[in-house]
């Protein structure tokens, strides 16, 4: 299967099983109620599924087995939404697009789409809690899951990242300090993503740290193509506002080390991406490379 | 013991297992990270640990053991200091000041404060999964415990309250939705310390039931004594502003039913919970009657 086909059938079975999610907070009336409405409006908003996607694949490459995985990836999915839904409030970025739509705050008010965000943290853990037991992990590795994506997200994750990138708005950062606000607030969960597959798979540690540092490089990977296609992109492929994080002042890449470099830097961080897994099991699993391959190719 | 001993008591246990807890979050070079710092501030700014004593008085009172009980109800102190941090957000009440200090967001920033409420809540499940490890439970009740605090803050639990509260300013609301309001967004935590210091104690569904109950009432009680202290207490001794409700246009008891009935509504809520421990083996244990009974009686 190529690999356009693969994460397309993927992105459906994972829409399938977010759908049947949301369909879970319906209340008796068969309605949403209002919260549940502004965390499903930005989950259904679009999205690659990248998080849940990788999540399901390294499951796979790591011999596991079972349909669970998938809600796994969608909690995955769900602290995502969260991270764009407050990223993208008055009080942080103060973005109006998002996927080609208003964002959340622009179509439910600066309020509830704070608490759908918050909501929908909530909601990932209690949907991670119930993969892991339906996957029938014992108590000690559903803990170690769930508290390796609770470290990915917090204060040494993605939060900490994403407080350090808005102080830095308009001064002048060095090279360790963008490093640090990329790898944490966009490379903490997608390497999660990676590494959350290999432990729902009973993995051992060495699967689990060459799958680290596969997710850590292709988040490094992502993020450098997320700036460049913020700052060269087309609003109608891409989606939301461009050229905006010049604007902001916004420590980029491109900023950084230009355009030509930056496209350099992704290649490199893919290349060693694949071979991280080289020397184990997961060299053999045709669609890793595949994905890696296909961050650095992507309009969107 | 009298009450009030037992209360300062208990406190100053909890005000240490939460020192630890923030030490815990301190770097390499022994300093606490940018977001760790405002989560201190809010965490730190006193308050009576109301949540935590129940946890522990209700486990004791269940014939629980174990001092990992401390831990678990400082992670419900953690979430109750995410929503007040949350609350006071411009875009949510926009207030100045909280137990006599300047709220996280007047002190730290808009953003930080935010972050710093997230972080708060990631860090909250994170010490609740352990110390319920560390209390030797099972992997289902494990679950069952955290899922149960996951459910009461979420949108079916303390956010949903809030949202309903929110959009509720300003507008002619019925007996119902004040009801609804208030079981949720204070209620619904006040019960779950109840009933996790139950679970945590490995108590049957019918202890589980008495205190959802007991917590139900005094959640109930001490939502009315606290609109009533905003309304007539005192800034010195409340600690935060007063009349701010009315101001608002809050739905409130006071504003609902006039002061003397919202007292002996307080008062009549006291006394059921205090009967719905009567004919299990909590209607042995000395305290929980007497935390119910300084929930009506407290001035701030």
């Amino acid at each position: 299967m190529d690999i356009e086909a693969y994460l397309k059938e993927q992105k459906s079975r994972i829409d399938r099983h977010l759908s049947e999610i949301i369909d879970s907070w319906k209340g008796s009336n068969g309605e949403l109620p209002e919260v549940c409405q502004a965390m499903a409006y930005s989950l259904t908003a679009g999205g690659k599924r990248l998080r849940p996607i990788l999540t399901v694949s390294c499951f796979r490459a790591c011999s596991g087995e079972g349909e669970a995985v998938y809600n796994a990836g969608c909690a995955l999915e769900l602290i995502h939404t969260y991270t764009l839904i407050h990223d993208d409030l008055p009080i942080m970025d103060d973005d109006d697009f998002r996927r080609g739509l208003p964002t959340c705050h622009r179509k439910f008010g600066d309020r509830r789409a704070a608490f759908a965000g918050v909501g929908l943290l909530l909601k990932a853990f209690e949907v991670l809690e119930s993969s892991a037991a339906d996957l029938g992990l014992d108590r000690d590795r559903r803990a170690e899951a769930v508290a390796s994506v609770a470290a990915a997200t917090g204060g040494g994750g993605v939060i900490g990242g994403q407080v350090v990138d808005l102080e830095s708005e308009n001064r002048q950062i060095d090279d360790r300090a963008l490093e640090y606000i990329h790898s944490h607030k966009t490379g903490a969960l997608i390497r999660v993503s990676c590494t959350l597959g290999a432990r729902l798979a009973r993995a051992g540690e060495e699967m689990i740290n060459a799958l680290t540092a596969y997710g850590g490089n292709i988040g490094y990977a992502f993020q450098i193509v997320d700036d460049l296609l913020n700052e060269e992109g087309d609003f109608q492929e891409v989606g939301k506002g461009v050229g905006t994080d010049r604007a902001r002042g916004k420590a980029t890449f491109p900023a950084r080390f230009g355009p030509q470099e930056s496209r350099r830097m992704a290649a490199r961080a893919v290349e060693a991406a694949t071979e991280a897994l080289s020397g184990s099991a997961l060299a053999e699993d045709p669609m890793l490379p595949a994905i890696a391959g296909f961050i650095l190719s992507r309009r969107k």
